[in-house]
């Protein structure tokens, strides 16, 4: 059988010795073999530190987003021959699906967010400016810029594609490269995920290395510019937090680590109800998705006393319809566990889950299986249990398989209580119609919880469940779950990030920021609305006014436009108001007789006005106040794919005294050459 | 003398025994005794919880707020006190109210952030909501809560005043009590504080708790939702960051530790240089100040090798004018190190550098001291070396006193990896005329800060200098700093909370938030404008229009308002855009008549729009078009201190078609009461 190989600094590495079977999850037949005797994990890490970061860090976020896209549309195509590897890990296609499409869907969601949420440069900027004196000569800002070494990713056995590429996108996107372990039980699949990621050459080179087998003393190479994330269990989690040289360096260390995840049923839920049946539903395909091999999975659902009855009845009504086998056979909903070993390790804690419950639907030694040997295969049953939420056990002993313990509780204030003494979960779920419940429990409970799913009729069609994280949310969880938090968007990258405050002057600032801070001198000439982005720079600016406004601008645009509130329109009134004492202009007049100032009316690289921003009215504007408009170019972020970008604008409109009356900034697209 | 007490479980506590004396850095005289025996800490972590965190979690952030500023100013008003005090810890007067008025002021700026950046609400709600399905019933949206334990806070020696309350305040301000552990030597003047704050009982019972004396086991009770923070030695944080119980609940751990920050000056700056003299300012003033024992403080100064002779001439003429000595004496600028043993570590820290340098100024064994004497207070001179920078004692030796080591650098390619080898630092400062060079700097040495200064002629009279961490800016540092971050804002409060996504349908999660969500259901029926403050509920909303937007609409605007620009006055140029192929209504005068649609003109509880938000013109508006607005109301922020308060609407604007042609958040002051 082949010997999996490691991809390190630049080039494939096969280990001089024979390694050690992997097996087919149904048939217990060798797949692979795997070993990373010889891979020289310094020198990993040094490639990735030399070669891949200073790569990647030549791009802007919007050339590492459309190298993400590339990346997935080409994972696409090779979908199929994925689907045909994870069937050996004893996944259903179904099961496979989640796996592989939903990694390829975050490779595309981190696309789509860098090209939106990021600026097209290298740099992010994190908030706003700080005034830090009245003077407005030194100011502060913070950046965030990518971490100089290798992000180090040992995956879990349980999501060969979805959990490495979870990792790998937001450290791409960073601009840090990434060195992936897989869990040796299904390391196969990551290893012809790899292959196909090298072999697309979409990449640069170091951008991503894989280690093949034991991760052997890497941990004791890594630096303080390195991250180790971990997806696995809290046992593991713990080892690798002490590792001397993750402590002595002050190692980034995130962990995802299984916990004990609950379900919670309102008490408006009876049976009869949409939301009983949702909660039956999910609870069983919770249990039954990757034979309940997932880190989110529902271990602990929680049902009003009741109701216990007939939730155990509905469920083992539904798992009684769950055919498990060989993934490839006719009709099958559940395969196998990932390997005999974690089969012995399922049943060992159900033993313990036993001592404080009892089973309501399955036997732990025996299964029914179609297409295959239920033996040499890890098939299990499905196993429902109830017990007693007052004892330690069901809070705390996990079996990693297709097993959950129903719980009754009493009261809101009970069940919040139970859910805390998970000590921390990755996801938890409530289903109920009642959404001062869903209030309570929520609030109550989220501060053990990475993520909280309310399913009620109203989202159930629309809902990814329970166990499924989200690129655009975040995964992780505290105290048990392993207190880390990964993906979730943008907060993914900045994981990757170190923030810096900044401190300096407003001219120095905007050259470090590449954005116009106010107080940074301006440059006026030309129009800056006649520049094509390719002409512009930041603090371009043009100076436009005084235009006088009367009292007959204010009458007529009240009457021209419906607005006339007492403020514009009544004298009196007017004055008893406490902030303006006496009639004042629209705004939307001011921010309109600003934009017939600063305007630049023939056709040109100006192509429209999208939208305005933190707009803030500063002094009241009374007839015959005169205003001026400063309009200064603040941010240029060139499109890639398009043959425009978008130009932020500073504008800045005050009175005859010189007082700011309205700031704010005008959004536009600028074209990139001149027609 | 006095033993000092402890304030645990509700009550002071003092220790059965005779604790250990604690000395006058100047005249070695004892100052108090100092013993924890007896404490039960894992009752005071359980009272912290049980008492504490409710107490506070029952108040909102404004009203948090206000209770920090109240504490300031109650604390200002013992200013004098303070510093009496810590002069006895080797301060001069300018050292004390660095550390005294520096605690202060972040009491006061954590208030006001509160105030202004918070909701006054509970729950924090964290970036915008995220659609999870096309069809808009499933909605995700992070919201932030505060943790339910207690955050443990280790201080370090040299800030007995500013270091426990930059770590309080934002603790305080997101709802988790504290536990204060000072260190030993300056404790006395942590002791008083925290009894001003105790007797002035400003704060709920239970939020502030102080174990004077050893930790014992305290660590040994920490849970996942507790949190520990440490700023001291690198050492003592690899050993409380590695503690079995802290790795067992991945409790969030965080540290500050001294490093080997640098000050970097710019080839630009020779001699005659603005800049030239504000770096060896800079440096006399880091070294000196608080005798150099600050964890931020200059340790490397960088200059180009052309300088070194320069910088070190007038380095050393400056600090042959700082004169050491009993702070009470008339001129002395430099007073004691904290303890003897402080003394005998910088000595020892003195010998490994010298092994790499030589010294330029001052003698590590010998110095003139005013006032006192030299031997009996932990009394040493400036001392100022030179090294060389490819040896590694200068990167990683840290002398905590008033120690620098000057180093020759030839490029800015050099001078940023020389940086690096301090493997992470607080912070550092770059001291130029030169933009590009500051740029270049910045952005090469960021990963490795938490904070950079860039100082020149333009903020240097602006300038808080390199020392000094700003409760606005982040504080901490990667790798050898410790890889934390505190303050920084807002940034500091949500380190002491949970972030959880919430997925539910926008109904329910209006309901968690506080905050309506489109794709809510909407309450119609008496203008909400009508509606005070106590009246107003989230979902209340009005439908206006429509109104046709007509060509004479369109050219009487552009005429009014003088905004021709093409796409609204030239058919055939408008015609040739991109974007619209066609006359547009100008966005302003959607936006205009939209307020007048919406409008309830007379006097009533809303006094103003003072601003607007997030407008995007989705759909351009064409004449003919006819426009509705619906405004509903989504946040409402009553002002704690005022009659009135925030109400923000989110306006949607269509067109005949239904379709969303602008959208936008409108900002309006609202009155608590109907006059």
């Amino acid at each position: 059988m082949a010997l999996l190989r490691s991809y390190v600094s630049g080039g494939w590495h096969t280990a001089p010795d024979q390694g050690v079977p992997l097996r087919d999850a149904v048939t217990g037949e060798e797949v692979a073999r795997i070993s990373s005797t010889g891979v020289d994990m310094a020198a990993a890490l040094d490639y990735g530190r030399r070669v891949g970061g200073p790569a990647l860090r030549e791009l802007t976020f919007h050339q590492r987003a459309a190298l993400l896209k590339a990346l997935a549309s080409e994972l696409r195509e090779h979908r199929d021959e994925l689907y045909e590897l994870s069937a050996k890990t004893g996944a259903t296609l179904g099961d496979s699906k989640f796996d592989v499409d939903g990694g390829i869907g975050v490779l595309f969601s981190y696309a789509s967010k860098g090209k939106r949420e990021l600026p097209n440069d290298t740099v992010y900027v994190d908030g706003g400016v700080e005034p830090l004196g009245r003077g407005g000569t030194f100011v502060g800002q913070h950046i965030a810029t990518p971490l100089r070494g290798v992000a180090v990713q040992i995956n879990a056995f349980n999501f060969p594609v979805w959990g490495p590429l979870e990792k790998f996108a937001p450290a791409f996107l960073a601009g840090v490269p990434s060195l992936v372990k897989p869990a040796s039980q299904t390391a196969y699949l990551t290893a012809r995920l790899v292959e196909l990621i090298i072999e697309s050459r979409i990449l640069p080179e170091g951008a991503l290395q894989f280690v093949c087998g034991s991760a052997g003393d890497l941990l004791d190479h890594v630096t303080g510019q390195d991250l180790v994330s971990f997806t696995g269990s809290a046992s593991t989690a713990q080892k690798l937090r002490a590792h001397r040289n993750v402590v002595r360096h002050s190692v980034r260390f995130n962990a995802e680590a299984d916990s004990l995840n609950c379900s919670i049923l309102g008490p408006d839920a009876t049976p009869g109800t949409a939301e009983f049946d949702l909660f039956v539903k999910q609870l069983v395909t919770e249990m039954t998705v990757k034979a309940g091999q997932k880190c989110t999975a529902i271990r602990r659902a929680f049902v009003p006393a009741a109701l216990l009855d007939d939730v155990a009845g509905a469920a083992s009504a539904r798992l009684a319809k769950v055919t498990v086998g060989n993934p490839a056979a006719e009709g099958v909903r559940m395969g196998a566990l990932a390997s005999l070993e974690q089969r012995e390790e399922v049943r060992r804690s159900l033993k313990a889950l036993l001592s404080a419950g009892k089973v309501v639907f399955g036997d732990p030694e025996q299964v029914e299986v179609v297409g295959a040997d239920a033996e040499r295969g890890a098939f299990i049953s499905p196993v429902l249990l109830t017990g007693d939420p007052e004892r330690a056990e069901p809070h705390e002993v996990e079996a990693f398989g297709p097993v959950a313990t129903l719980l009754p509780y009493t009261s809101t204030t009970q069940v919040v209580e139970y859910a805390a003494r998970g000590q921390g979960s990755l996801a938890g779920s409530v289903v109920t119609g009642d959404a001062e419940f869903a209030r309570e429990v929520v609030l109550g409970a989220a501060p053990w919880h990475g993520r909280l799913l309310v399913l009620d009729a109203d989202d159930a069609k629309e809902s990814t469940g329970h166990g499924s994280p989200l690129p655009q949310l975040v995964h992780g969880g505290p105290g048990r779950a392993g207190g880390g938090e990964e993906i979730g968007g943008i907060r993914g990258v900045l994981h990757h990030m170190q923030r810096t405050a900044v401190q300096a002057s407003p001219k120095v600032l905007s050259a470090v920021t590449g954005r116009w801070v106010p107080g940074t001198p301006r440059a006026e000439g030309v129009h800056p609305f006649r520049k094509s982005l390719a002409e512009l720079k930041i603090g371009d600016s043009v100076v436009a006014g005084p235009r006088v406004v009367t009292q007959s601008d204010v009458d007529h645009f009240a009457e021209f436009t419906g607005d006339t509130f007492y403020a514009h329109t009544d004298p009196a009134a007017a004055a008893a108001n406490p902030l303006f004492g006496g009639i004042v202009a629209h705004g939307y007049l001011v921010v309109s007789f600003a934009a017939g100032l600063f305007v630049s009316p023939e056709p040109g690289p100006v192509l429209a006005n999208y939208g305005l921003e933190n707009l803030r009215f500063l002094t009241p504007v009374k007839p015959g106040d005169e205003l001026t408009v400063t309009l200064t170019a603040k941010q240029i972020t060139p499109r890639n794919d398009q043959d425009y970008g978008e130009v932020r604008w500073d504008a800045d409109v005050t009175n005859g005294a010189g007082d700011s009356v309205a700031k704010y900034d005008v959004l536009t697209l600028v074209a990139k050459e001149n027609a």
